[in-house]
């Protein structure tokens, strides 16, 4: 019995979810350069190999250590540099082929001639999400950006890349399809203006709900999601996957039920699940879908369950009618954010009894 | 330099954060057996040691392993007991005094015949936070849960313990006091009512909140308070501090300025801060607030900034008017929830330059 709660993976589900996305790549000529900040893990890392996949990205200098350690030798940090990091990014690009990304020209001035190795270099442009990256139409700051590129020899302009993160607030799937046709209509006019003079460039897109949803990627050449590999609560609802696909859950106890609250105490709080939640069409929120769980694998989300609140290490379930469950059973939370789920837990267990570590658990 | 973003500790401020609630313990005849969930660090466990306090709280089993390594030797697992856990507890009983708490007739009943070992036992009440505990009126339960107690020699009743987690939510320290007034007087009732078959019980109390801004303590036995220790911008909303007694800030490079949008992006995201927010006056959420920071010290929060949406890795301070910073510069965030920011960033940093490790950092 592992320690209670835990983070149980769905080795099934997952491997399905990775092949989806590589085959739909494949289907669409598209570099698959999958994002690894939503596992964080080595291990995990392989199944994509085993797929033929052999550049990834990350989130933060660290991570890219992390992966270059375990045999990853192509690597975009989707982060804008930040001069602080510069000796670390140098001392990488001696040991593998790695991309970084400026945001912007002022973003860009602070560390471009500090780098001194052989980089791959990214414009991020901003296309509507509002977060980083220049504005796309701004040519004036782009042509900055390019020049001031070209004056450091070491530096290769590799292209665009954009997060239309937008996506996650879409309410359907046709606003996600909506999002995702300005997006790609936005890098195909950047790549076709710029590619005259710079022939090699690229543009990389691509987040979870746009990947799963879409059907035409025309113009784009690579694609970058990250939390398909496990999706959640929040991707179900966008309808970037079922709640079928989601193939993490936190297994964790009741401890106890107050009938007169219709509330249920579970070992299982904002230390495990993360304070990520939605908005429930009843007007609650709810930090997590709750399954039965027969020791093994969970069974389909109880809808008149959810997740009212989350302390510390406490979660509470509040229900209506019966609860369904006595103290000691065993539940399955399915997270709502699973990316920042799986960094709280730190390690993944799979139903064969083995654990996988994350970057959590080693020493970076 | 370290990597960035790091926790920063002011040691003055905790150390003086401790000294306050030693000394105000001292004079209202409690024992202090601070909750050890916020820091979960032995180093910062010895500042509590240094000034004889020999007794702690915590929230897991891990955590009492923890410190139960690290030499603490009477402590209280302020989580009620799963029946998963009664193994573990048997086995930490065989080595320190320990105290656990049942939260109902149910909850108790699921495990008291499975702990083996001398183990302390508390009746969790409920005095309004509803979370977990008893109802306080229902003598006929908690005369149950005592009565079961003792069908087990080798358990010792010892008392009544609540969390008036309630007043996190208040929203003046006038509120605060209403809760901690008829909090206490509930757990008075309860002392008076058992002792006489129970002579030795105590009543064992206290959040951050009441036992910051309260300063009539008549009848209670033992505080539990953690969150002083750092205290939090949560915390000075609510009045128990103010902003000057935050002892941790998350330590982050400003990434670039959109000038048009009035925001700048940190690299400080969900994963260093947590999802937690407060409400600000104007109707925005803040994930936290923003100071200068000089290298050593951060200033004073600069009430015009906010932190206005967290992703994994990135923050987006919202501005008015001209941005007092320019990309490079470092700034210093004040945690909305010092607990979940500590929890989630694993070591601390003083301003000496060295590096505190958490529970985080150790193979628990």
């Amino acid at each position: 019995m592992h320690r209670l709660p835990y983070l149980l993976l769905n080795t099934d589900i997952c491997k399905g979810n990775i092949d989806r996305m590589a085959k739909k790549a494949i289907l669409h000529k598209l570099t698959l350069r999958p994002h690894f900040k939503t596992h964080q893990s080595a291990q995990i890392a392989e199944w994509f190999r085993e797929l033929g996949i052999s550049s990834c990205t990350v989130s933060s200098v660290k991570m890219t250590e992390y992966f270059a350690n375990a045999g990853w030798s192509d690597i975009t940090i989707a982060f804008p540099v930040s001069p602080f990091e510069v000796d670390a990014i140098n001392a990488l690009a001696k040991r593998i082929s790695l991309n970084v990304i400026f945001s912007s020209a002022s973003n860009l001035l602070k560390s471009v001639n500090l780098l001194t190795e052989n980089i791959g270099v990214f414009i991020e442009v901003d296309v509507g999400h509002n977060r980083s990256g220049v504005d796309h139409e701004n040519t004036r700051e782009i042509a900055l950006m390019v020049n001031q590129l070209e004056e450091n020899p070491k530096l290769m302009f590799r292209g665009f890349i954009t997060h239309a993160g937008h996506t996650y607030k879409a309410k359907s799937t046709d606003e996600v399809l909506k999002i995702h046709r300005e997006s790609i209509s936005i890098l195909i006019k950047l790549k076709a203006f710029w590619k005259e003079s710079h022939p090699d460039i690229i543009v990389s897109y691509g987040d979870t709900p746009s990947c799963s949803i879409a059907d035409d990627f025309w113009g784009i050449d690579e694609i970058r999601p990250g939390n398909f590999v496990f999706y959640d609560v929040m991707q179900s609802q966008i309808g970037s996957c079922t709640t079928n696909d989601i193939a993490v859950a936190v297994i964790c106890p009741v401890v106890d039920i107050n009938h007169d609250r219709q509330e249920a105490v579970i070992l299982c709080g904002a230390v495990h699940l993360s304070k990520d939640s939605i908005n429930l069409p009843n007007g609650e929120t709810t930090y997590g879908m709750v399954c039965a769980f027969d020791g093994n694998t969970w069974g389909k989300p109880l809808e008149e369950l959810y997740v009212k609140s989350l302390s510390q290490e406490h979660g509470i379930i509040a229900y209506s009618g019966n609860f369904p469950f006595k103290v000691g059973d065993l539940l399955a939370i399915l997270p709502i954010h699973s990316c920042l789920t799986v960094d709280l837990m730190g390690e993944v267990k799979l139903t064969d009894g083995s654990t996988i570590q994350t970057m959590r658990q080693h020493s970076y």
